[in-house]
């Protein structure tokens, strides 16, 4: 994509950057769209971050992360849905309109019960969320994740939560990190636009080999997913939402952030 | 299963030993069945291990593994055909009714090409595989793998592979570690044995937390899959053969092998 106007950028992608670091380099780089994860909002006001962040002429995209409700404990269960009630709670302040779900998972329970658990959880949380203007968005996760952080694993799986909810305030939140691999992926994608519920599209790329399961992701273009094939499966399925950069890598977080974030947003013009 | 009369053990899983010494102490404790690993048998003669192997009263069970079929080059291609071709032979004079394929995946490629070149790789090698009484089992593997491994990473794609297919000598092998986060997993094993293609089932558990891609397997128990509910659902398909142990653990490696031999026994006896 040359043209940058659906661009946004993770807070967590700059991750040594503070906050109102990351709105200014964005906003000074041409990124139009920011997503901001909670702990960048730690020690501040989310009003007052959604104000600098508009301020400087860009868009809040999302809130990540809310989820992590499957628990065996019932108080645990209970812990979780107050946290995404606080999440709400803050992505209204902020005025991001949607909340990425990391749906959860409990090892010492069969997937079943996790999945059973979030949309438990997820039902909990809807009118709250519904009634501040704030989407959730289940996001399928790798299944190298089903153990702790997520029992939903597919498109397809995401796809039927949210059939199985009904909520229209309840969609999915599409990562081609977590999906590429899927041969009913681009299938699944096309579901999902055609009932409404592609809520995100985040990019990134799988490092040939991957030395870490969480934090050695690769910037679009040097690893194997064949992203603008995603991007164009997702655009034809009806979404023109942004195009987020979710990247978590430790080795880049150790480079200079503002020639890295010239190299996320040349990435982004090259494969996306 | 508190008999031991299904239980296999891959050289693999206790890799410090020879293959030699494996048989001596498999046999000694009552293991039945023995999977070979291609790298067991080098240097030996494949006939002759298949003798001591049945003299101990063992059965052989398969020979791993062939596959690694995709490559963006015809020559790689065309060599890798060669190298089952041997396997085949190996499989033959060693008495292995079967090879298990790792079906490989090229990265610079897409993944459906890669699925295209492992069904070409499979023809070619399954005449002569059927004229040496040697089956061929597809094995998928976790979606972790998609990247070098295997481009079949559910058992939808095995089953539709071995559908695409059609040779009634070409079926799957199940592994618990890379189809137990699957919704669809228990519905395909059934698919799978109604078309009398379920030809292994291999067992060992999921690390929580995993801290290596290959070498980071558990035993059975000491992980989060149910294990025995995959071993219900393969037996009620109407696989009746062996049942075997394949863990990939440096941890394990470096203990005293015949003390986790026995751990590997106990394991089996209580959550398979």
């Amino acid at each position: 994509m040359n043209d940058l106007s659906r661009l946004c950028i993770h807070t967590a992608t700059t991750k040594p950057w503070s906050v109102e670091m990351a709105v200014e380099e964005y906003a000074r780089s041409g990124v139009r769209g920011i997503t901001v994860w909670r702990d960048a909002l730690a020690g501040r006001d989310p009003a007052a971050v959604g104000r600098r962040i508009s301020d400087a002429g860009l868009e809040v995209v999302s809130l990540c992360r809310g989820g992590f409700f499957p628990a065996v404990g019932a108080d645990a269960r209970k812990r979780a849905i107050d946290d995404n009630l606080r999440a709400v709670k803050e992505a209204e302040a902020l005025g991001a309109p949607l909340i990425v779900l990391v749906c959860g998972a409990d090892p010492a329970q069969p997937l079943e019960s996790s999945r059973a658990q979030i949309a438990e959880g997820i039902t909990a949380v809807g009118k709250r969320a519904a009634e501040a203007g704030v989407k959730l968005a289940v996001e399928p996760l790798h299944p190298m994740y089903a153990d702790t952080r997520s029992a939903v694993n597919t498109m397809q799986s995401a796809n039927d939560m949210c059939e199985h909810l009904g909520d229209p305030n309840v969609g999915v939140a599409v990562d081609v990190y977590h999906i590429w691999w899927d041969p009913n992926a681009i299938g699944e994608i096309q579901r999902c636009g055609a009932a409404g519920r592609l809520f995100a599209f985040h990019v990134c790329d799988w490092n040939v080999p991957t030395r870490d399961f969480l934090l050695d992701r690769e910037l679009m273009g040097e690893g194997c997913i064949d992203i603008r094939r995603f991007r164009e499966a997702v655009d034809s399925s009806g979404f023109s939402g942004f195009i987020e950069v979710e990247i978590f890598s430790t080795q880049y977080w150790s480079t200079e952030q503002s020639l890295y974030l010239q190299k996320v947003i040349s990435a982004y013009r090259q494969h996306v």
